[in-house]
């Protein structure tokens, strides 16, 4: 089943302890793009400006990426982000960003998406992400990401928009500014009752947390991974894997969700493993399926 | 197969969101004592003063715990701690501390406990950890807390101890600040490399690893616990179900270590449901089992 997502695309400037990446490839759209892609065919909708140095379709040549929806916008400027890492590399410094092409009208869905059954809202503003659904037809499963920025500014808008949408895919600390509750699976309730059947909660190295309306909870630690080089992309990946995974499967049934959270879990292990879209590059369908089976055998007992 | 405990016993005053419990039952060997009774025969090692309201072998009526070795110092005073736990409870401010029995000489060996074959040296100086130890004829596996006090101003004597130790049982800070590593199991590799066989880290929340010096690992989440009155006690709960478990069946292969550290987890999961010991005084055997067949599906995918 086709998956559509639609988000950014970023010429990003990344430093961690382990160097430095220049003007690489980036955003929300792309990690999740070439993560979803191991596992289904994937609807790309984005808009760059006209000095973006990436010819996308080549850096996805053989993947099941339909760039369709790519808008090339040669007024405009591709959206730029500079961020780096230190000690531990929990959290990104943004050092600089420039919305350019982000501040400007979102990209039309084409005609040919609009039957897309699986879709993905990568985090912008919600009323963007609104907007975006209403373009379609009859979506089966809905997922979106948003930041703490939209739950503290807009979020008249981010309750309309989770009354729309299936699944919120967010971090602990976005689900519980939007919960207004420490403990996680409270806070998961509560944004529950907002609106998505399930919520998806990212952990980090901690893992995470998949709770739906019925009362089903999965809790899944992180891979323990001990190469980490950039964790850019992470969240997208995971988010990537995760979706990839249900709209190949045609499925939304727990036993599938918690498949797709493991796999989410194992693409963004290998993601931070390198620079920029290195990690995922590198790998095989193969190389995932080796890793969830290495984690199903970690947390057994 | 007996297991040896040493530590405090302490007149805790707690206050948590959810309450204030004053001159409470608590100490590292008391929290020990009660969840490790749940799996096998307990030998306690510990010293009161004079005036402690609390009549152990009264509390522990009809659990396996032996009192042979509680010293009754009528000259000293018990030990005091009165800490609170504000918003997330996730770390005990301490307000107040008296050391009193806990810093003259610790209690003796009885001749009694001499052949106990599982040890655990509750957090405390590594200089008396290793005059316990030197104590005992020998023991086939012993296990020890400690924390950064002891990281940061006895590291020799510390140093000393995980020469003489199998098992390593601390908190994710602590085993980051003794490797200098924040990659927890870059961090748990180097600490066995100190001499310990096994190192098990706790996550609170986030769970815990437990990492072997033949390269095994396991992963496991927390229970996720949607009751949460009272933290004290949990990681001293957590040590008494994984060392109760193991001394219990009389074994220390690794799929015996993996249920061991499921059931401290699950143990210190009823600690944390209420003040002092009442989670764990209102639970029996078949509460542990039944959550314990909770959590393995929870994390099965």
């Amino acid at each position: 089943m086709s998956l559509l997502v639609t988000g950014s695309i970023g010429i990003d400037t990344v430093k961690t302890p382990f160097g430095v990446s220049k003007d690489c490839l980036g955003g929300s759209a792309v990690y999740f793009s070439m993560a979803a892609s191991f596992f289904t065919h994937v609807r790309f909708l984005g808009a760059i400006g006209a000095d973006c140095p990436f010819n996308l379709k080549y850096i996805f040549k053989n993947r099941r990426v339909d760039f369709t929806g790519l808008e090339v916008r040669y007024k405009s400027k591709t959206f730029r982000w500079a961020g780096s890492y230190e000690g531990p590399m929990n959290e990104a410094i943004t050092d600089f960003v420039e919305l350019n092409v982000l501040a400007e009208e979102p990209p039309k869905v084409p005609d040919e998406y609009k039957d897309s059954k699986f879709v993905f809202l990568a985090n912008t503003a919600p009323i963007l992400q609104i907007q975006l659904l209403e373009q379609l037809d009859n979506p089966r499963f809905v997922a979106a990401d948003t930041m703490n920025l939209w739950i503290n500014n807009n979020l008249t808008d981010l309750k309309r928009l989770l009354k729309k949408i299936d699944c919120l895919v967010l971090n602990e600390t976005e689900a519980r500014m939007l919960a207004g509750e420490h403990n996680l699976i409270k806070a998961a309730e509560k944004v529950l009752r907002l609106g998505p059947t399930v919520v998806v909660i990212k952990k980090g190295e901690s893992g995470s947390i998949i709770r739906r309306a019925d009362g089903q909870l999965f809790v899944l630690p992180a891979y323990p991974a001990i190469i980490v080089k950039d964790p850019t992309g992470a969240g997208d990946s995971f988010a990537g894997g995760f979706m990839g995974y249900l709209a190949g499967q045609n499925k939304t049934d727990f036993a599938t969700l918690k498949k797709a959270v493991a796999y989410g879990t194992v693409v963004a292990s290998f993601t931070i493993s390198d620079f920029s879209l290195k990690g995922l590059t590198k790998i095989t369908r193969r190389n995932i399926n080796n890793r969830l089976n290495e984690l199903r055998k970690l947390v057994k007992f």
